[in-house]
Formats: C-alpha cells, structure tokens, sequence
C-alpha cells in the first residue's frame, strides 16, 4: 500500500492498524476494493470496473459508490487515533454529480472536523475515465467513537 | 412475487416491467436481494444474510443498507408511470438507527413526491431478528426522471 | 398550548418545560412562530405568514422552514426526558416537495430512535393554504444529548 | 460590495443583477445580511451578530446557519449564468461542526457541478470567533434551474 495524496505522514503503526482491518472487511473484498493512499486523516481507496459493480447502463451503482463513500470515511476517522478505536456511521448524504463509468472508482476521504464523541469527514470520489478523472460524487459523513 | 405490503394496486404491466428490470440488476443479483412487494408509489425489497455483506462486527454493512435504499426508492418511483421511464439519483441521506443484525434485510420504499422533473421517496429498512423486524435504518432519496 | 396531533400525552412538568424554553427563543418570536402541539415524542408549531419570512416570490423562504424543521426536532427530542436536559443539532437534511404558499407554516416532528447520546427525528412541513394543508418538506435531523 | 475571495472574476453585468436580488430578499434584510464577495460560482455573504439570531446559549442558531447556506449556495449558481435565471433548493444538507459564537457569521458558497438541469453547490459557514476564523458548519445543496 502506498500513500497517493498524503498531506501529512501517518505513523506507521497506525498504518498497519488500519491496513489489516481494512483486509478483514469481506465486502471490500467482495468489491476488489484496495487502500491506495493513507494520511493523517484521510484515506484513499481504489475499486476496478467489474460487471457486478455495475448498472446496466454501464455506470457504477450508487450503492457501491455510497459503500466506498462510507469506508473511506470511517477508515480516514480512524488513522487520527492511536488506539485502537472504531467508528459507527451515523449518518451520511451523498450528492451523484456526473455519470459513474471509466476503469476504476477512487474514494477519497478527508476529516473535517474531529470532535470528542462526533467526527465529520467529506469523501470525494472519481473515476478514472480514458486517462482523465472525473468527480462522480461527493459525500458528507457523520461517525461515532465507539467504546470499546 | 408477492405484494407483502401493498396499499394501491399496481397494473401488471408496471409489475412485470419493474419486476424484468430487477431480474437484470447485477449488484441486486450478487447480494442475493429479491423483490418482495410492489404497490402504486411502493417497493418491498430482501436481502438474506451472507457473510459477504456482513461488517466483521456481524451487522450488515452500511453500503448493503444504502444500496438497498437506493434500489428501493427508484424502483418505487418508476411503479407511478405507465411508460417505461427511469430515474437517475441525485442524491441520498441515510439515517442508521440502530444495529443492522438477522437473518435478513428488508428494505421499504414510498414515493413522497412525485413531481414533473423531481421525484422524492423514502425507504425505511429493517431487519429480521428472531422474528421481531428491528427498524436500522430510514433514508430520503431524490432521483431525477431520465428522459429516454 | 393545545395539543393538537397528540397520540399520547406527555407529562405536564415536561410540557411547562418546553413551553417556557420554546418562549426564551427570540429566533422563534421573531418569526412569530406558536408551540401549538406536544405529544409524547412531537411537537408541533406553527407561524403565521409575514413579508419578511417570504421570498420575493412569496413562498416561505427555505432558512425559515429550515428553522422550524430543526427547532421542532430538537424539542421533540426533549419531551422523552424527564429531567431538563438540552439537544444539540449534529445535522440535519431538508427536501422541499411543494411550494410553500399559504397563510401559515406548520411543522410537526417526531423522534423516531431516541438513544442513549444519538437522537434522530424527522419533520414534516405543512402550509395552510386556502384551508387545504400542503405538505411543503420533510426533514431527518440528528441530535446529540448535551450534558449539563 | 467587494470581492473577498474571488478567484475568477465575475461579469459587471451578472455582479449588478445578483446585488439587486439579493436586495430584495426580506429574510437577508431581516438578519442584516450582506453580499460581501463574488466570483464565477462563488458567493460570500456576512451576518452580524445580533440578540434575535442567537440562540439562549449564545450561539447563532442552526435556522440561520441554514438559511445563509441555503441563500449563499443559490446565488452562488446563479453567477455562472449571464440570463436572468432562478433556482430553486431542491434540498440541502448541512453538519454543524462547532459552536457558532462569534461577532459575526461569514457563508462562502461555490458551485461544486453545474448540470444542465441540476446544479450542486457546498456552502462552508465560519464565524469571526476574536479575530480568528472558526468553521461552524458545511452544507451540501441541490438546486434546479427554474424556467422563466
């Protein structure tokens, strides 16, 4: 795993932390989803074109898309803390902005404010069409630090 | 398929349309999700538990719930027109209201608008547990009619 | 006070309580707005139609319905609790769905999962409009329980 | 009325018809707001704090929070055009993220995709907290474009 848009380092246990949970999670994997890119508070995450993902129209389903939009999220609230802390989605909304086709679907995922019990991230994703990305959506989330 | 919940009829037509449109959704396919019920303005749809769309805490992961979501509030919204029309979402927001854990997910939706241009609907999800339906989640969602 | 949509009644200490809380908000009295119902997990208001609170088009400008939307879920949120406790909003959507013409403004909201921190309500809008209510929006807002 | 965070410069002509509009709306008047910045789909607009938009702990409230994200965001889709045209919200989202207190609160508004029919724009609200910026709140809106 490599760190695409890193703004700031992450500690490397923090790294490992993350990048373990995220091989646990079965329906990344159903998804062929991949961590492309950790920071301090953020995330990257990388899914390929496949028939399944798809509408018949061609486009990456929503559902995929709100799926990428809600993990990255969660993951990029979780790379601020040390220990080993989770995060329940409360809430989220996500704007479709253009039309989902091209070879591969990025999410991106910045915490926008990480407050004692709420944290609020943005995930923006893209897709990767001829060459060139396009913003296909983007999404507002709202997380709780679980106990543990 | 049955109408489990039904209010208003909906014509036979509509019904083997939406139902022939279902049959040909991949990512419904790959999650195992079957239409359950179909009214005027109304959708019924289930999904069994498969480890797949489960989070490692057991609960049905987010991205299933919204994609159901989704998937129920526009097939919801095409029940109200006799033409074979679609709709494209412009946008959702789902509240998580409490854990996501049974034996199967149901998601419902209604149409709460149906305007010229814009459509809005609402899917409440639930899932089965030990007999009892647990509300885990409520969405809005707005789609736009795509013209054909 | 009258309750006017009640579907089970609230206690009358809670009921003081709101109503004298409701008073001290100068937002509300500079809109005119009434607490016109309080049930058990619902509050209703409603405010009367004036220039300032129009667009120039002469529907209710959307940061008034927005206002109400979430001062009618935070109060709902209060009416569960017993002791004097104080709802901050986390956040909050809105979907217009009509015009909002009419003589008045009315907004009824219910608490739909009232948890242990996280309370989630939804609002729907109305105005009076020739003696017939219109459904204007409908809002789902998020709560978080203040500790005092 | 000047320019605080242009980044392209907007046409006299589209600077002058968003200036006498935003004149005419009573809510804006009513809170004291002020157009303080324009660019191509970008729009900055500053309330100052007064008794009546506060709320009892001090913080302005969440309707008027709302109500600049929902006006900011709207004129800032009507920059990009150089007819006469309106918008209309078709819903918003907004996340408070910290307490709003301050001398006064500051929308700054950009389109974030402008559709044929749909535009999306985000709305970020800060408040001059003693001389320093604090962001208080980001807002997600939809609007579509009104025929004429």
């Amino acid at each position: 795993m490599e760190s695409i848009h890193p703004q700031e380092p992450v500690d490397p246990q923090i790294k490992k932390r993350v990048s373990e949970s995220f091989d646990r999670q079965r329906l990344m994997k159903l998804y062929g989803a991949k961590l492309t890119g950790i920071g301090r508070g953020q995330i990257e995450m990388t899914v390929p074109s496949s028939e399944t993902l798809l509408r018949t129209s061609g486009n990456f389903h929503g559902g995929v898309i709100a799926a990428m939009a809600d993990s990255s999220g969660g993951y990029a609230a979780t790379t601020l803390h040390a220990e080993d802390v989770s995060f329940l989605t409360i809430e989220f909304k996500v704007n479709f902005l253009n039309q989902a086709r091209g070879s591969k679907l990025i999410a991106r995922a910045r915490v926008i404010k990480a407050g004692r019990t709420i944290t609020v991230a943005q995930s923006d994703l893209y897709t990767d069409y001829n060459g060139a990305e396009i913003q296909v959506a983007t999404a507002l989330l709202t997380f709780i630090k679980e106990k543990k």
